[in-house]
Order: structure tokens, then sequence, then C-alpha cells
């Protein structure tokens, strides 16, 4: 996963690397369309595919503003995986959620491509990290342990009296706003209010269809729905509910209950 | 090929599901850019490639507006291929080519991923089915054979007097317009004229130039041609037909004999 | 590595070629997002990211404006790798720096598809020569050999009194320009001016930030450094470089000693 884009030669350098080291090893694309230096959306992207991949994946991410700084490199072994990105926040969502068993700072110049530049690590560094871990390489080879690396702050959805109050989170290509509240926090709302039914409140709107598909609703119809990520989403059947709304990520989202 | 476009964590979760289920197994994008929920498009862009993949490859398509509804969804074995679909008529093309053998419903849970959402069915039926048929899974565990599918009514060119009359069907990235008329049918039209020169009228111009490939014309010249996919289509070589003609799908499209 | 995009269907076609010859070769997409027909920008992308694949790669370069004309076929060997590409000058800067061992032309029928089109020489030549090749083929099988080819004339930049002399040669996804100045003209422009500090101007500016990394800078100043690449670039921290000062490809830039 980059913010490289698809049309420059930066993408093919990397597997290029990757390939000359280990041949055999498979490269799946997460997405190079990471807007660039978007640390927060690279987080819930990587968030919401990884749990799919098979156990000993290597992910490799590189949404890196301050590549060619002191920022550290990280190697991150978890119960399942292995991670490697820049230390700059953008595996918090994910290593929030996993056992992890091991950080590392990636340091050992034997792994790194001979003539490495200071500006794109994720070729020079990163890369052939990757490829050598994938060939077996123990990860301690690749650089001493750390105990602690870069959070982002990513804001919590929260209960106030009626009402759980978030924010868009993330808005995918359909035009759906993903916001940072996920079922349970309805749940948490029912049992403190003995209430069962909630609609939805977003710049000035209020929606009141909170459905189980997209299929149930008319197309055009703004509807909030738990999506396949496990969050709250506002959708509109067919149609962009983003540009509808004229609403961005971090918009103020609110779930109340109805009375 | 789905319409999930590349920006998002859709399609990685698709490729998870599946390494997951079968780590050998070859996956080939056709395209993640049909226009979101334009079944008619992905018709014939699946119908222009298809044929090209070795015997035994398994087409997953994912254009999909009705996920979550009642519709089904499809395990088509052909002659030489497999294809997984939701029945929507996004097949058509393909299966009115194909020497189907046996159509099913998908429904057997024991192939989807254990907490399926009503969002993705993508990720969570179609993907790991794909899957299992790749490790060699036979079809008849998927679910009950079925008799009929819904069908797209892709209209037909036909001949009228002197003219063959169509569409256009398509328009490629590099703005040449694809219609639904191939060259047999001017073959049709010769015989029944006993001319063989023709012209082509679209939105109200005149084109004379019938060529054999697009380095005959003139740089920026409105041509015609039997194309890559076997149809006629409308170009402007090293430029853009569909701007220049500001035509779009669905423009009316005669040939003529000329006289 | 082509201009078709990823809307359509033809980098698909050209995977189900190769993958019916040869199910188990490797692709590794470079990109296909190449200007329409630009076969400047995929001379500096091709020989951007080449060199960092394994020996023995085949590297498949489709930007055919002439496709369909008598333009040749190209099948270069050089000391580590294949080229296949239309002779028309999209190799020019990769075959500068390669060593090339023989250039044939692709003429053998035996290796086409049975019924190849004038409009899609990629997938109906190109793409299964290069699977054939990759099966272990030997090159003689494909055509005679050729003496020359044509070459693209990619402008040198110059030291001309205290100043090198150049273009923008490409600009990135980033927006960063990147100049056909590399850093051993600079090297050369200090002996001669026993100088060791340098200004860059372009488009009436100076630019006096000559830094190791973009983190080097503050966000959004203008500066330029040796990219990624080798060659001079420049850039402005996360922001765009291209955008702030308008500049587009083939823009002069000037690099000067400060005195």
């Amino acid at each position: 996963m980059t913010d490289f884009g698809e049309d420059d030669f930066f993408i093919a350098s990397l597997k290029g690397v990757i390939a000359r080291i280990n041949p055999r090893v498979r490269i799946v694309d997460i997405t190079h369309r990471v807007p660039s230096f978007d640390v927060t959306a690279a987080n819930f992207i990587l968030f919401s595919c990884y749990k799919y991949f098979p156990s000993g994946t290597i992910f490799l991410a590189v949404i890196d503003p301050g590549v060619g700084s002191s920022r550290r490199i990280l190697l991150v072994k978890t119960k399942k995986y292995f991670f490697i990105a820049p230390d700059n926040g953008l595996l918090s969502m994910v290593l929030e959620e996993e056992k992890v068993k091991k950080i590392r700072e990636v340091a050992n110049k034997k792994y790194f491509l001979e003539f490495s530049s200071r500006t794109f690590e994720g070729r020079d560094k990163m890369a052939p990290v990757a490829a050598w871990l994938s060939k077996g390489i123990q990860s301690r080879e690749f650089g001493p342990e750390i105990s602690s690396f870069e959070k982002l702050k990513i804001e919590k959805a929260q209960i106030k009296g009626n009402e759980v109050i978030g924010r868009v989170l993330y808005i995918d290509k359909f035009g759906n706003l993903i916001t940072n509240m996920n079922a349970e926090m309805l749940d948490l709302l029912s049992q403190k209010t003995s209430k069962k039914k909630f609609f939805l409140k977003i710049k000035g709107r209020d929606i009141f269809s909170f459905v189980n598909s997209y299929s149930e609703a008319k197309k055009g119809k703004l509807i909030f729905l738990v999506g396949s990520t496990g969050m709250i989403e506002i959708a509109s059947r067919e149609d962009n509910a983003s540009q509808k709304l004229k609403a961005k990520v971090g918009e103020e989202v609110r779930i109340a209950v109805r009375v």
C-alpha cells in the first residue's frame, strides 16, 4: 500500500527490487491511491482489509511524508502478520486491534539497496527488507527491538445523553460516508436508553432509514447501515451520499434514539 | 472484474479472502473501473476479453447494484470456463456466445465467510466460492442447478433498406466509439445491395474513410474500421473521436452503401 | 507498460493471451497510464525502473501510435534483459544505457495469434511473442537480426559558462519536476568554476534550497535535490511544485553557481 499513484515508475521500482530478491513471492496490491501523505486514510484502508489476508502475510505500507528524515522504519511482528512501515502513525488502528509480539527498528544496512537514496526509502530500504523477510531471514536480523512507536490520535465516538457522537472517518469510491461508530455503540445506547429505534443527524439533516442493506432503500434515498467494515455508514442507493450531503472526512455525525 | 475502483480496501479484501483459501491461485485483474453499477459496460468489457484466457479460468465479476437483496448469485459452467456473478444480466453477452453446460445458484453457506455482511457479498460469498472452486471443489457442491437467469436486452444492429442501423455500445479510453455492428453485417449489406463501398452516419455527420488501421488516416481525421473486438468502431487517429463528435453510449449509428 | 489505461478490456486481453501460452509466467505491471501515444514519457518511465528488475526479465512496452502501419516490432536482447516494443523510439533512453547484444525484427507469424487484427498488435503479436520467449523459445526464432532502430532525440543538458542548462523531462504524481540534469553535471560545473554552491532558475524564479531530502525543507517551500532517479528534481515538500510553478514538461531549467 502506497500513495505513489499508478502513473509513474515508483511501484514498478519497488516490485522490481522485490522480484530480484525473491522472484517467487506473491505481491498483492492493496492500493497505491492513498491520497498523497494521508496517514489517516492509510490507517483506515489497511485496517479494513488486513484481517482477510493469510497468516504470515508481510504488509508493506509506504505513505511517508517524512522520507529522508530521522523518522524510523518499523518492522512489527504480530501474532499473525508482519508490518513494515515508516514510524509515523500509519499502523495505529491495526496495532490497536492486533496482538503485537515485537517491534523493531529497521536499521541493518546489509539488507538495503547498495546505493540508497534519501528520497525513496520505500524502494531502497523497505522493499528489500520485505523481500528478505519473505525469503526467511529472521526478523532480529533487521534491527534492534524498540519499545514505543508513533501513534496517530484517531478520535473515538462517544455516547452522551441519548446520542452517539462521532465523525466521518473515510469516504469510499461510491461516496458512502464511513463513520467511527460501530454497531456495538448502538447496542450500548439501546441498553442505556431502553430504546431500539435510531435516527442519524449530519449537516443539519435527519436520516431515519436504518437498513440492513443498500437494496432495501429506493434509489437516491439517504440511509444508514452497518457497513462491510463493521462501522456505521451513510449511503444513498446507486447514488453518491457524500456529494448529496456535501460532507467531508471529519464531519460530525450523531445517532440519537427515536422517541 | 468489479466496479469497486482502486482507491479503497475493497479489492484487497477480496484478494485477501482468495489468498487465504488458495494461496497458489493466480489472480488477473480485468478492470475494477467499470462505471459504478453499469451492468451494460461490464457486459461488453467481459465479452471483449474473456476468450483470450486459458481453459479452466474462473471469472469473478462483481458489479452488483442489488447486493443484499434476493437477487441470486450465479455459478455458470461453460465448455471452457467458469463464471461467478450476481444474477443481474452481467453475463448476457458472454453466455450468448459461450456453450453453457450448467447454471447453478450459489447457495451453500459452508463456502461463505463465517460472518457474511449484507453489503459486501463480493468479499463474503463470491470470492470464497471462486477460491474454493479453484481448489478443486466440485461445482455441484455450491448450490442447486437452475434453469434460467436474468438477461440484459442488448440491442442488436439491423439491416433496413440500404443501411445497417446500430448504436454506440461502448467508448474506450482513447475515445474510440465501439458500435454493435460487426463486419458480417457489412458483408450481408454488400450481398443485399451488390455494393462494396460504405459510409457511416453519426450525429448528422458523414464519415467516408473506411480503413484497415488507425495509421492509414491523417491525425485527427474521423474514420471507421473493424476494431480489435470484431465490431465496427469510429475513431480519430491520435485524437478522441468521442469528444470530437460529442457522442455518447447509445448514440445511433448508420452505415449506408455509397452510390 | 502501456498507454491503454485500466478502464477497458485491453490489458486483460494481453494478460489472457500471455497466461494461455505460459500460465506460470509472472506479470508485473509497470504502468498502463502512460499518457496516450506519449513515447517520450514512456522512455523516461521505463528508464527509471527497468534496472531494478531481475536478470532475464522480458519488458513488453506498447505505446504504439503507429499500430497497423509498416513500423517494425523490435525484440532487443541486452546483457541482462529482453525488450519487446514498437520501433518508434520508445527504448531510446534504455538502450543508450544498456549493453545491447542483438536487435531483431519480430516477424515470424508462427508466434502471433491466429487471427491478428491491425489495430491491436500488442495483443495479437507482441504479447504472444513475449509469452513464447518466456517459455524458452530462442530469440532467433522470432525474426531476422536488424542493425538499426528508431531513436528519439532526447535533449541533453549542457554546461555553458557558469550554468547547466536543461529542461523538465517528466513530472511525477507528486508534482515533482524531474529534469534532464544529473548530479555529475553539477560536479563538472563545480570543477569548472571552483564553486560548490548552486541555485536553480525556472520560470523567472530563483530557488536556493539545494537539499538532500524533502524532509529538510519546510512544507510548501520550493527546493531542488538529486532525486531517486539520479536526476535533479524540483519539489515542494508535501505540496505540488508543478502547480506552484505552473511549469510543464519541456520548461527550461538552469542551475548556476552562487557567487
